[in-house]
């Protein structure tokens, strides 16, 4: 009954974050004990960028997911912490490779401290990754990791590959997502059961779930391009589209509008030409085909389909935090 | 007897190559293997610069100290292969952060694709090792590539940090070394012992012995600039002071040179300055202080130490060719 009444206060991601507050604090904890660098310009770069205002959701999905299986130890706060080096890492060779300026609205640290310090020092947090979670001494948690490190990599040679071609079949979109972004979430989520010693079959449902929750949460970045308000995201709207990427709403808009449009867009891409009024256009266009509607209907389908791989585990305050957390991924503030 | 008349076949480099021809093909064959991406750009990239012109010597040496420790399988193979994924990613990020052109008389892959592509691919064959290496479920051989790996990095920012400044103390020089280079060479000598289930003793001084070929490797490496033949390196002479970099005999002339003499170095190196006089003075004030001799003197110590090391060891066709892959880390034409 304790239990019950515990479970039943979780409502929005308001409590999830107070449910888990502690827990959250014990990942910063060792965020900030793993960055222990004999070189300090390490830890001052990997600082800036670790305390740039992440939310910490692959560690929050990882502990809810051991948490979910019945974990009642600690460590799952150490190899949150690695996650988090992991996405980091990607984050500041990400800015290099798509030379940005800005990141949550703040300079990226290529900005402030060059591209050379971002390539070394995100080599520096992966491999510092590795170093800490080979010391959990699990075959299962070594494989699902380095695996999906690989098919990180992966995705954004793929996305590179791509770039400029206005030409790439949604299959591709979704590979390069799944592949880029799903992959580090999803194996969060089935470290946080192996943890846990959760069952195959949990620690599939659990991956499954990771990894719908992270295609539905790049996809509904993405539509963001042609949405957000550039204050408050820190970025500016045609972003990708500027930069030769082609995404789930642009897709959909080549596929209906007129052959003219098709050609002018290609262009643009192709060129990196694109200005206001063109830009205009496109956002006009997306709005009379519902292209931006169409992508975030799968964001939320895929979001759906996260939630009923929950339904193998009995409820629980991890489980409804999950399927809230679920939800939050593709609202607009994260 | 007849193990004997094939200790005495081995005198120098020439003979190891043939010793070892067989094993060092069954390291390309692992090698070739595991460039099995879906993206076929990554497989290019990737083959293209594996394919240089690079001596394996890191799987060499693995699977030398492999055999030295009794070790009878094949599996040292694919470890060999791994160690060189490493390298290679190492290389890759190297020329991107030295903004190389060229790389062993070719052109780089940055030149070739791209710095967005070197990156990435760079990242791919990192974690694509990191998957191989942890098939073989060996927490040694995790702790040991992991402890590496992340030495590199540190050691690569250590270095971004001194660049452009002369006023390096030669113990930070050694220290940057150690790291980006002798660490991953000490890892695999290590790796190979571990894998023969070699005794912690042995494990040791094969370990030192990487360590101290690798420092002695980088240090002849970087004599070079003052010395090499631009031709056949595919390097130009005075390239790291050009780019700030101070190395041995330029910290050892610092020293030694006129108060007038130093000034002008320094300026140089933090104004990257240098033109064709000011590398002639350089050259010959070296020649005065006899600076080259005195860092190949250092280069030739720290081989006689990890020859030392070998002593541990009975006699063996094995160790006798570590002796002269030892001798052959500081000869010029490698």
């Amino acid at each position: 009954m304790a239990e019950e009444s515990v479970i039943s206060t979780i409502h929005s991601m308001a409590d999830v974050w107070d449910a888990y507050r502690h827990e959250l604090d014990g990942v910063e904890d060792r965020i900030h004990k793993n960055l222990d660098s004999s070189v300090a310009l390490v830890n001052t770069v990997a600082a800036q960028i670790l305390s740039g205002g992440g939310k910490r959701i692959r560690p929050l999905l990882l502990l809810l997911s051991a948490r979910l299986c019945g974990y009642a130890a600690k460590e799952h706060h150490q190899l949150g912490s690695v996650v988090e080096f992991i996405h980091t890492a990607t984050l500041l060779h990400d800015d290099v490779v798509d030379e940005a300026d800005l990141r949550r609205g703040k300079k990226t640290a290529r900005k402030v401290w060059g591209n050379q310090i971002s390539i070394l020092v995100g080599d520096y947090l992966y491999t510092k990754a590795m170093c800490r979670v080979v010391e959990f001494r699990s075959q299962g948690i070594n494989e699902v990791l380095s695996e999906a490190c690989n098919k990180m990599a992966e995705g954004e040679v793929l996305q590179l590959y791509y770039n400029g071609n206005p030409a790439i079949p949604e299959s591709d979109y979704i590979k390069i997502v799944e592949h880029k972004t799903a992959g580090l979430i999803a194996a969060a989520c089935r470290m946080g059961a192996i943890l846990a010693d959760a069952s195959e079959a949990q620690q599939e449902a659990l991956f499954r779930f990771g990894q719908f929750l992270g295609i539905a949460f790049q996809v509904a970045d993405d539509n963001l391009d042609y949405v957000a308000n550039g204050a408050s995201l820190g970025k500016t709207i045609g972003q990708d589209l500027r930069q030769g990427k082609a995404t789930l709403p642009l897709l959909h808009l080549l596929q209906h509008c007129s052959e003219h449009d098709r050609h002018m867009i290609k262009d643009r891409m192709e060129t990196r030409t694109l200005n206001a009024t063109d830009l205009d256009r496109i956002l006009l266009l997306m709005a009379e085909y519902g292209s931006v509607t169409y992508a975030m209907d799968r964001a939320r389908t895929y979001i759906d389909a996260a939630k009923r791989e929950l339904e193998l585990f009995e409820d629980s305050t991890a489980r409804r935090a999950l399927a809230v957390t679920a939800d939050y991924m593709i609202t607009r503030d994260r």
